[in-house]
């Protein structure tokens, strides 16, 4: 009896890993949250239980449900796969699913999967780094995270390099402002990009331009911050080709 | 004709993704780092060309040979893949080739991958974002990049949370004195992980010992960094669990 904290990656089915693939087709229940595309629930086999545990607005199952649901199957089926959007552990409160379930003494393992803090940026021709633009990539959630350390702006506008922040849609003004206050030039490019099913849409610009308008697209959003978001190496090459020495 | 850019994920077989996968099953080439793993490589059929150009002490083919290698291939190959550990464009410099490839006009598509940066310490037990401990993960690379602008150890320091630092082998005790030097306490928590072919060793410990006595394990090694690293939800959940607020 095992239950195994599954990355989903960032949404397209073939973007599963391989193993997270085999264990929704072996699963006996598979517990995953809204933002799980209907392609990927797709591979799981017709019969099989599947619990939405997502938070909408008005309809919130608290962590301590979903913690004590899992804890609660992971007891009584051979094959439990809690499935999770991106990594599972790279935000999303995973590790606390992993701590409760452990107390429990339910045997967990952990499945990583692609995080749309990368993919999301790729998929939108922007390498989150590239030589002479990033020494470092940090990640970041727009979500308020009660009970998380609160951000240290001031640093992450000291520290330069790529800021990648992941569900970004409701406070995209505000982290804009912060940076600027710690420093970071309004010339600073931004990128904001939106996933949808097999569609990227995305609005390149400057931190000024956040600060004044936010984003005019809708979650879930990811903004790259930094000298990488100038780049699209889908659309044209030649502008990140000045850079590579060659 | 498509050239493929394509992440290798963190060394199983089974943490390729599906569309990684079946991408090396109908590959004419194959070009490929040194670190990826023999089981990975061994899903290639047998009679397909494979190209090692991995770079080792005293064998070293430039960055730019590399690209030109691959613009050759791909102007002439239906389905060439460019297989990097990892994901392709978190550091390992897939972003250059991205550029010299679309700057020489072929086609190319980037399967992102999951990256050793978030899997490794999964797998050594370490969620990198844990509630009440850290609000932002910063990956940077131990290895001088050429041309990379320089890391801001002292923001680094500053804005805590969790470093993640890949390929930290050769400069372990060098980060930790530019980290100790920012102000990173002393007693900060610090892992040491080596994944080798189907196993992960482990070194727990302090900044205070990183700085005293560097890594006793030898490459590819990932630090971790920050409040985390004192967590091993694999092995003693209660370490973790004092921390959940239930």
């Amino acid at each position: 009896m095992t239950l195994y904290l599954v990355g989903a990656g960032p949404g397209e089915p073939d973007q599963l890993t391989v193993r997270a693939r085999r264990l929704l087709q072996v699963a006996d229940v598979v517990v995953h949250d809204r933002v799980i595309s209907p392609d990927v629930l797709a591979l799981i086999p017709e019969g099989v239980l599947r619990i939405d545990v997502g938070k909408r607005p008005g309809h919130r199952l608290a962590q301590e449900d979903i913690n004590g649901l899992l804890v609660h199957l992971g007891r009584r089926h051979d094959t439990v796969v809690r499935l999770k959007s991106g990594d599972p552990l790279l935000f999303g409160r995973g590790g606390e699913e992993l701590v409760a379930l452990r107390n429990a003494g339910v045997a967990v393992e952990v499945v990583p999967g692609v995080s749309g803090a990368v993919a999301v940026p790729a998929l939108a021709g922007i390498p989150i780094t590239h030589r002479g633009m990033a020494a470092t990539v940090t990640v970041v959630t727009g979500h308020g995270m009660e009970g998380t350390e609160p951000v240290d702006w001031d640093a992450l506008a000291q520290l330069g390099g790529t800021l990648v922040v992941l569900m970004g849609a409701g406070r995209a003004r505000e982290i804009a402002d912060n940076l600027r206050a710690g420093g970071l030039p309004d010339d600073t490019p931004v990128a904001a990009i939106r996933q949808g099913p097999g569609t990227i849409e995305q609005h390149r610009g400057t931190l000024a331009e956040l600060r004044r308008d936010g984003s005019a697209l809708g979650p879930p959003l990811t903004l790259v911050i930094g000298a990488v978001a100038a780049l699209d190496v889908t659309a044209d090459a030649t502008l990140a080709g000045d850079d590579d020495g060659n």
